[in-house]
C-alpha cells in the first residue's frame, strides 16, 4: 500500500546545481540542498544550502573550509593514504577526524508563483562566520515571529555541530547571535508562537553512546536560552525512520494540534518524511504520529544524486488546507510538492 | 618530572563500597563515585554516587534500571550471547543498544573535619525520577548562589545522557528543575556569581561525529535556560588528555582569573586532573592551562579497582589557599587531596 500523499509539482526538480554560480569561479557547486521556506512582501523565498567544493586533482581529495575570520582554505588528501576513508560521499575521515566533503553556505531564491525561483539577494548570501562555522551553515529554518524571521541552521567545525541562529527583519541586515544548541545538534524548529508565555522549539541531539538520533523538545523565555528539554518521539525499530529523525519547518497549528512535518531514516540512509501531532497547549505530549511515510523517495530525482534516496524538508509554506513542501531531493536537487493538511492529520494514528 | 601537586590525605580513603547500606537489601553497592562537596552548617557536605547492582547469577548478566515511575526493573542477559558485548565494566551493549551496568543515586554524608565522613539524610538520598533518569543519576555538582544550592548532575537514560538541575535550600526539600543541557552532555559546573548581569556554565557536549568531548561555556538568564554557547578547550592530541576532558566543580575566583579544575583522560581512559585559566570579565577567554596534569593515578587506590587510573572530581571546598579536592578513585572509593591554588597557577601557562 503507497502512503505517499505528496503531490509533486510537474516542473521538478525547481533548482538544480547548474542554475547557481559558484561562490569563487574555480571552485564547482556539488549540491543544492534543503531549503527554508518563506513569506515576504507577497513573494515566497527560499534560502537555499550550496554546497561547492575546489578543483579535485586525480588521486587527491581536495576539501574546502573557512578560517575563523571567513576565507576559503584547501585541505588536500592523497587518495591513497592508508589513514583516508572516503566511503561517505558526505564526511571524509581522516586519522580518526572528520571533515564534510563540501563546504555549505546559504543563497536566497525568490518566486511569484513558488515553483519559479530567481537568484536575489547576491552571490553569497549568508556565510559562515566565526570559530563555530569554519565548516560551513546548513539546512537553514525560517520561524516568523513577529515582525522577525528567526533563521535556526546547522553550523559545523571542528568544534562540532551545533544549531545557530541569526535574525532579520528585512533580508538585509542580520543579526548574528552564535549557537543556541550545543554539539551534536540539528534540525531545529522554532514555534512562530508562545505557549504559555513560553517559547519553544524542536530540536535533535545525537549520542555518541547510549540514546540516539531523537526529537526533544526546549522551551525558552526569549529564544536564546533554551532548557527543560523532554525527549518528544525516538527512531522506530525496524521501520522506515529507524535510523535518525528531525524535524522539518515550524510546526503548523491545527485544530487537533500542533503537526510537525519531520524527516527520517533507516539504517540504509533512506530519508522519507513523516508527522507527528502534539497538544494544542502543551507541546511536550505527543497525540499522534503517521506510522508509514507520508512521502518517499520515488521520482528519479529523488533516487539518483549526490546522495540518492533521499527526501528532506525544513521549509513549506500553508494556504488553507493546502501545504507546500520544499525539499532536497537526493542531496543534489532543490523540489517541491503540495499536500492537504487534513489528508496528513488523517494518517495520524494515536 | 612528576607535577604532581597534591597532597593525598593519609585517611585515604575516606569511603568504601562498604561503608554505604545498599538501597535495598539483595543489592550489593559496587562502587562510591565522583562527590560533589560544599559548606553548609559549619560542616562539609559530601554528595556521593553510590553505584548499585542486583545479585549476579552464573552465566547471566544482570542490570538494574527504573521504571519512569522510579520503581526498580531488573534486565538480564546472557553471557553466551552473541549479540552482548561486555568488553567495558562500565557499558554494556546489547544489539547495538547501550546499557549501564550499574545504576547510580546519589547520598549524602557529612563531616566536621573533611576527612571522617558519616552518613546523613538518610539511605536513599537522591534518586533518579522521570523519564529521564531511569538509568540513574551520577556525579553532581553542588554550586552555592544566593542561599541556594544548585545541583547540577549526570541524568541517564535509554533517551541519552544529559544534564538535570535541582535546588535545594535546605537539604531536604528539592525542587526538580528537569534537564538543562541535552544529550550527549556532562560535567555541568556553575559559576556562583554572576558575570555582567548573566550566569555562565562549563558543560562537555560530546558528539558522535565531527568534534570531540570538549569543555563549552554557555550563558543564561536564570540557570534554567542556557544559550550562547562557545567551545572553550579541546582535547589535547598525544596529551594526558587527548580523549576528553570536563570541568570539576565550580570555577574559583582568584586574582588572575577564573581557575578551573578540570579531569582528561587519554586514550587508554587513564583520568588525571589539570586546569584552565579563564579571563575575570570574559570566562569565554582561555588565559592559561596546565600543559602536565597536576595530579595523576599513583597511588595503589587510584590504579586499582572497578575501573583503574582514575582520579575523577567534581567537588571541591576552598579555604584561603589551600583547596581541599575531593574525588573518585578508581571508580570505586572516595578519597581527598589538597592542593595550593597559588601551586596550580603558577603551572597555568599562556
Amino acid at each position: 500500500m503507497s502512503t505517499d500523499l505528496a503531490r509533486r509539482f510537474p516542473q521538478n526538480p525547481l533548482l538544480c546545481p547548474g542554475d547557481v554560480r559558484p561562490s569563487r569561479p574555480d571552485w564547482q557547486v556539488v549540491c543544492l540542498l534543503n531549503p527554508g521556506a518563506f513569506r515576504w512582501n507577497g513573494r515566497i523565498g527560499l534560502i537555499v544550502r550550496v554546497a561547492e567544493r575546489p578543483p579535485q586533482q586525480p588521486g587527491f581529495i581536495s576539501l574546502p573550509t573557512l578560517t575563523e575570520n571567513g576565507e576559503a582554505r584547501v585541505l588536500v588528501f592523497r587518495r591513497d593514504d592508508p589513514k583516508l576513508d572516503a566511503s561517505d560521499p558526505r564526511v571524509l575521515c581522516y586519522d580518526g577526524v572528520h571533515y564534510l566533503t563540501t563546504l555549505s553556505h546559504l543563497r536566497l531564491f525568490a518566486s511569484t508563483d513558488g515553483t519559479n525561483f530567481a537568484p536575489a539577494g547576491g552571490d553569497l548570501f549568508l556565510w559562515g562566520h566565526g570559530a563555530a562555522e569554519t565548516f560551513g551553515i546548513e539546512d537553514c529554518r525560517v520561524a516568523r515571529i513577529g515582525d522577525t524571521f528567526e533563521l535556526t541552521y546547522t553550523a559545523v567545525s571542528p568544534n562540532g555541530v551545533a544549531v545557530g541562529r541569526r535574525s532579520t527583519t528585512d533580508w538585509k541586515n542580520f543579526r548574528e547571535r552564535g549557537l543556541i544548541f550545543p554539539p551534536h545538534n540539528k534540525d531545529c524548529a522554532l514555534f512562530e508562537e508562545q505557549i504559555g508565555g513560553m517559547y519553544y522549539a524542536l530540536h535533535r541531539p545525537s549520542s555518541p553512546e547510549i540514546g540516539g538520533n531523537f526529537i526533544w523538545l526546549a522551551r525558552s523565555p526569549d529564544l536564546q536560552h533554551w532548557g527543560s528539554h523532554v525527549c518528544l518521539a525516538r527512531t522506530q525499530p525496524g521501520g522506515w525512520d529507524s535510523a535518525r529523525i528531525g524535524a522539518g519547518a515550524a510546526p503548523i497549528k491545527t485544530s487537533r494540534g500542533w503537526l510537525v512535518v519531520y524527516h527520517g531514516a533507516d539504517a540504509a540512509n533512506r530519508y522519507c518524511l513523516g508527522a507527528l501531532l502534539l497538544a494544542l497547549d502543551d507541546p511536550a505530549r505527543v497525540l499522534a504520529r503517521t506510522r508509514e511515510p507520508i512521502m518517499q523517495p520515488s521520482a528519479d530525482y529523488e533516487k539518483n544524486g549526490f546522495f540518492g534516496q533521499v527526501i528532506f524538508t525544513n521549509g513549506q509554506i500553508l494556504d488553507g488546507d493546502t501545504l507546500t513542501i520544499y525539499y532536497g531531493a537526493a542531496d543534489t536537487v532543490i523540489c517541491g510538492a503540495t499536500f492537504s493538511v487534513n489528508e496528513i492529520l488523517a494518517q495520524c494514528r494515536e
